[in-house]
């Protein structure tokens, strides 16, 4: 595809011969010439120097120079992605209707334009919105109701009654609405189930990454909020309640009824304990272990987790005891020669 | 429902206006006119006194007073999953048999009231005890032996020869019997895979939670003792023997051949390093790193794991440094000025 | 079997009673009267001197002694799991051909002693080698191309354009291809879905645990390299490179755009920050959090992780801070008095 049509195509203003050939994207590190990358963040300038792609998506102000075309655009990430998109061969569209070898209940409502693929299982008393892809061997349990657009990768698992809001996607292996994890402790120490009778709450444009386990509420409600996203192999336990627009990294995990606030980023392996409140906007570091509530705008770091600036001195000066501990034996034996005078 | 009937049904004495109508159940925060709360510990007792719930249970002995009625029970974290359960409308119970889509090998033996949900793979030589439930999409392999009442929710793996007690439940996207992590390591530094032929032996009353992986042994047994419960997102390893009724909350890991006692509870995201004997009633704090071999009843935290006051003071010194150095140079001042004198 | 049969199976030279019976393996401390053991450490000599087996596997070059028979190998580990193997009465091998109740493409182009199970689905223009064997309930997405000899265990799903080389096993529940975690940020605070249009390469004798998750690139290519070991649980996200002959192991979690060299080992999660270079047999003890670039060879721990024993003599003088404030304490009370002179 020549620059001109790409420019055209993602709204870009071009700097540099239009005639230009290319036809894949790539990092400004790996890119080759016919590729197009992209500059993020001002921190990458020395790469774009030395970059041999042909083209290069920009911020729209950027005032450096580069060797290569430039692509002026509101947002170079944004567009990176659309660029992706236009050399990419998209696998065939998922087939429309239910495949042959799926079982889905009769008593299942469906609007236009579903795909329910191979060796699914739709349970009684589904209701399924316009758009609906459903992929290879997933689950829906019985009563739960999916809006408009929704994807389910192959492989999902719905438990019954779980409510999944419109433009929602969820990836391969996630289980949503598995029992909490509820017991009452009998007087021999043994733990006796507690029935986990609520249900989960999946509100619009929410993505959910693979391998995610999300519990259903003992009672009530287990709520992602709108557009929150969910990376792999993460714990939502029951009654958690989360904001919108969140952002939870790979493997963390929040235990039962935690509430968190909207537009919270948790990074990767970040645990929050039950029953605590975080506001919106916290920032936690990765492997953050929240075990207070955290008001809005915090950012946290360390096990348990602290103001971050506070833990990163505290955690310096541990690595630096040993000198401290030298200068008090300096001290130790100025003072002792004082008292020996 | 007449509270009247609840009290009945909860064997609870009823104080307060017995012709009160209840339909749901709630926390005492959430709680509206028409819904039953519960009283778990003294702490929330605050909360009691605010809620809009018509009743709450409380412990038999409760002396506080409130403005709604009282439910006294024995133990009312246990009476309120059963006041859940009075006003839940369940999904319809499984349907008994093997439903069509399901692959069963003409030696899989099997006792009465079994359901067999859609597209399920059961693999030769399986023996399946009374009343079991095998949710849709789920896999049992060869020569697998699940005891009476046992209930796989759906797309639960079972690998070949696992043994699974009575009364077991087992909760979606969950793999038991994947190999072992084990390899020797040849002279160029690869490694090559050794042979896991042991099995995974699962217990009487056992619940095990989604996208669980335990791994057969290497040789003999990988278990999971009787009563002991398993969080979501849980790693045990090849020959890990858990004792009895344990709690092992989410995205806890368990290397190899680690020991547990019973009774242990090891809070979300612990690790427990290969090869140690952790003892019973141990208590590991969330995120806790398990390196040696624990005694009976300690409670730890940290990682590595130290009884919990210790790092909990320790972790305290660490944030406090730059107190403690601002210290240490107003005393070398101070000696300073003796030594200038 | 007669111990000298075992002696001539493994290539071992044999120290004792040719003529006694073992039936089955075991470890040193749990073998009984009839079982093979290994000595894998001189760490568990004095194990192998009460150990009831009947005969023990040792180095060649093993100088103790012990009351049972001995047998010399190069390799005991290895020649243990060998050993296993003897005793091990296997399921049946999987049939081959393709299971009825599989979905499987037209235009899916197989080699030879293909078995593809019950309740699988195989998208079009997948390519499998000669001798791959798809467990039960697995998915294989669009355009995806396995080599020989793969072996996908029970409930695997690949998403489309998957490349998985020869030899490699998958275990259950693992998800291979799944979008990877990448967004804009809209001016609103929302998050946009950036497309993930890359795949996976996963190189020669590579295995991957249950559970794992996988994710494709963005553009180009997430790689596994050959003979990389991975233990379930295991987060790897959109673009990591990893190199050959790694073991990761359970739970780890490596964000995007990660550069891991060879050789290097991760232990249990160990989390790994995205676009570092982490070099060649790097070590990192269990639940490090990498955040900065490693250079080969270098033996880590602690979040954010440090030079091993860096971190644990910090930590270790973390837990002494009180004996250290007392120590300061005791300084101030010399100076004073010396003050006050």
């Amino acid at each position: 595809m020549r620059l001109s049509e790409v420019a055209e195509r993602l709204g870009a203003v071009l700097e540099g011969d239009a005639s230009l050939e290319v036809a894949y994207v790539n990092s400004l590190e790996k890119a080759r010439p016919g590729e197009i990358s992209f500059l993020s963040s001002d921190r990458y300038r020395s790469l774009l120097e030395k970059s041999q792609a042909t083209a290069v998506l920009v911020p729209a102000g950027f005032e450096g120079s580069a060797s290569c075309a430039l692509l002026r655009v509101k947002n170079p990430d944004r567009s990176f992605g659309e660029a992706a998109a236009l050399f990419y061969e998209a696998p065939p569209t998922p087939v429309l209707g239910i495949h042959p070898s799926a079982v889905v209940a009769e008593s299942v409502v469906m609007g236009a334009k579903v795909s329910i693929g191979p060796n699914c299982t739709v349970e009684g008393c589904v209701t399924l919105g316009e758009g609906v892809v459903i992929g290879s061997n997933s689950v829906i349990g019985y009563g739960s109701r999916l809006g408009d657009e929704v994807h389910l990768h192959a492989s999902v698992t719905l438990r019954e009654f779980s409510e999944v809001g419109d433009r929602v996607m969820i990836h391969s292996g996630t289980v949503i609405g598995s029992d909490g994890f509820g017991y009452s402790v009998e007087p021999d120490g043994s733990r006796r189930k507690i029935p986990q009778v609520g249900i989960v709450v999946i509100e619009d444009d929410v993505e959910i990454g693979s391998n995610v386990s999300v519990d259903r509420a003992r009672f009530g409600k287990t709520v992602i909020g709108r557009g929150t996203k969910i990376d792999n192999l993460v714990q939502v336990a029951h009654n958690v309640t989360i904001g919108s627009d969140c952002v939870l990294c790979g493997q963390v995990g929040i235990a039962g009824s935690a509430k968190i606030g909207s537009k919270t980023i948790l990074a990767g392996q970040v645990g929050v304990a039950g029953h605590l409140t975080v506001g919106d906007g916290v920032i936690a570091n990765a492997k953050s272990g929240i075990v207070n509530d955290l008001e809005e705008g915090t950012h946290v770091m360390g096990m348990p987790a602290v103001p971050q600036k506070e833990f990163q001195r505290g955690y310096l000066g541990m690595l630096k005891l040993g000198a401290l501990r030298e200068k008090i034996r300096m001290l130790e034996k100025k003072i002792n020669s004082l008292i020996d005078k």
